[in-house]
């Protein structure tokens, strides 16, 4: 038996198949890989604005003329919606073969990816690579249409927005793939948002664990359903651009950025979002369940609560400070003065003005001060702090969101994190 | 067991589900037929310009940046033209669902509806419905994706252009349908083009045979394919307008017709074809194995023959003509040159200004005089006849094309098809 190649998964978002040209750059880049000796599975998105374009007529049809209720049946939503991903597959196959790299398309329901019956934001439950195995023995290369499989229903399952980096990371697990490269419109994974701090350096490597800190907190490069599956496979996850060369950011184990990273770093970057809202409801009564009675609610509006706070007690009451976005806020409020009585509390304050900052590092487990370095970078310039809280590798505050620059540069620098 | 409800096929073309609008439109007639009963497979094209993008996306992408060479990979081909139809389905049971008719969409693959592994140009070979029959038996009317099967490879496989009408005919076939109605953007067969001749008269009903003669002659309205496999099953097809409201034609045993019809006509209809171009080889030589000899190389250079005429032999020389589209003209001529030595003969003659006009009906078999009438009737309009063909059904002639209108309405009256 000859030795299998090594496999290496390639993934290609929206705009990076935009239309033919497009698909011809990235077809041109799975080329270069396929020539350094890997067995490749390209996984594709849609091209950039057919799924809107889908998603959009599923509306529509499922509205009627009147444009009555949104209801829609998401067995029916997934069957129009994965046909997005299905052209690119061929697509992308096509112009393989035009290149002079032979390559196979796969829908969900092929390979197969297997789903939960959760039909429009279906969760992975196994692929099975056999046929796929088969192929690559063959000398064919596979193109597979993300963001879908098949359910147990047998009919096709998606697996929600933004589900075609988790078929990437899945794929990239069932095939033992030694990477797995997502192709994006940025370069990298930074420091912080260049539009904010134009000294913001992209980062060479960066652990599982920080990636999903700043995915979540407005870094928006990688899903963080996608991150979490790669931590739980131990995928290596690399970050690059479909535009411009270079090598990206490599997610990975900290294992592997302490073995030769010279950034013996403490912390890799700073998040931040610029619409949040902070809610406090002050003299509420400290009981058990009152937590449940306030962000019971909350959840039931389909609120998102950041941050949640809550001050020592005095006379059996306390105060109660979370944070939500802007857009949220309005649903908030109203949820929490219908279930006001049941809560039992003296006010409800709120402030629309705020922004949160966040320091993310794996180095800060080991290094004290952190925290306290950040707060005296922001009392040196005058920010006052509004909320704090803290995780392992994270330590966020919200601030009134006209110092949100201001701050986001203070710490960039504190933490020496500016471009050599 | 209750006894299972009547079943009805009802395909929609491009035209009637161009839009979310006409697809609406087209749901409307479903659920009319729901109510009378039936249990209902609503067969789908894609929405209009929908399969010419996809196929030309296949061709950009195939052909590369430089427009190389046009092959390409059907099995691709396949899988990204499909997406077309997959689109229409889930709108179809989206819309149907909003206007209260249970349903569920079906693609080719999930039908089943098995075929050969002529990737792009598929035969059907199976249909199953055990699946179908279930959910009928649930009260889920069915919404299948034309045009479309799974091939032996487990690929997604179409069935070459138009192929929807036959997967219709197909499905109400292996369905047991009492009926497989096809709405399109005409409201009928009739008698003859009606702005060529404006007497033209819708028919009520026609046999499969008579079907066949209109439909390769020019009618247009149904796939050829589609009528031969609703001969061969027996399966009677209704062909409506989506757009206005109306009995349509009946395509039908010719039994069926006899039984009921009180036009006990001779000739059914007359059809014609604009832009025909003959060719007489003149002078070649009568011996066994020329006529391949001619037809073989128009066949390789992809060159339709349509009606071929042997004049009887003198002195060992023959003339032997054939007509073929205009535009297949030059490629015709171009293979005779090359093959003028193999076939031996004495001048290629062409004309590319004639047309040709049919007579079609199943009462030509027991009148004697059909053709004959047709003669008469046109040389009282002066027009000479070039070339005349005859089949069991129909006789065709080729003509001066500046006479074909003047012929159509001659015969069209002289046949007694004029509208009362």
């Amino acid at each position: 038996m000859p030795r299998p190649n090594p496999r290496l998964v390639m993934k290609f978002g929206g705009t990076s198949v935009r239309d033919l040209a497009r698909i011809r750059n990235a077809a041109e880049k799975v080329r270069a890989e396929v020539e350094r000796g890997y067995d490749v599975a390209v996984v594709v998105s849609a091209m950039a604005g057919e799924t809107n374009k889908l998603v959009g007529w599923v509306r529509e049809a499922s509205a009627g003329p009147e444009g009555g209720a949104a209801f829609y049946d998401a067995r029916e939503y997934d069957a129009v919606v994965a046909a997005g991903e299905q052209v690119t597959s061929g697509l992308m196959a096509l112009t393989l073969q035009q290149i002079g790299v032979p390559a196979r398309s796969w829908q969900g329901w092929q390979a197969p990816l297997r789903t939960n019956a959760a039909h429009g934001a279906a969760r992975i439950e196994a692929i099975d690579t056999d046929a796929l195995d088969r192929k690559f023995e063959e000398g064919l290369h596979a193109v597979i249409a993300g963001f879908q499989g098949i359910g147990p229903d047998g009919r096709i399952a998606t697996l929600g927005r933004g589900g075609s980096d988790t078929s990437a990371v899945a794929f990239a697990a069932a095939l033992g793939a030694e990477r797995c490269d997502i192709y994006t419109d940025v370069d990298g994974v930074y420091t912080t948002d260049p539009r904010m701090e134009p000294r913001a350096r992209r980062l060479d490597r960066i652990s599982y664990e920080e990636m999903l800190e700043l995915a979540s907190l407005g870094a928006k490069v990688l899903q963080t359903r996608s991150v979490e599956l790669a931590m739980r496979y131990r995928v290596r996850l690399r970050v690059l651009s479909s535009f411009e060369e270079g090598p990206g950011t490599l997610v990975c184990d900290e294992d592997e950025i302490g073995e030769d990273s010279m950034e013996s770093r403490v912390v890799s970057g700073v998040a931040f979002q610029r619409d949040e809202a902070k809610v406090t409801l002050l003299g509420v009564e400290d009981r058990p369940g009152v937590a449940a009675a306030i962000f019971g609610p909350l959840a039931e509006a389909g609120v998102n609560v950041d941050m949640i706070v809550q001050n020592i007690s005095e006379d059996g009451r306390t105060d109660m400070t979370f944070s939500t976005s802007e857009d949220d806020l309005p649903k908030a409020l109203k949820a929490l003065e219908t279930a006001r009585e049941t809560i039992g509390m003296r006010e409800i304050v709120s402030d629309r003005d705020v922004a949160k900052v966040s320091v993310v590092g794996i180095g800060m487990r080991s290094h004290a001060g952190v925290a306290q370095k950040m707060f005296a970078a922001l009392a040196r310039e005058g920010v006052n702090i509004k909320v704090i809280t803290t995780s392992e590798i994270k330590v966020s505050v919200l601030i009134d969101r006209k110092y949100l620059e201001l701050a986001v540069r203070a710490l960039h620098d504190a933490f020496g994190l500016h471009a050599a």
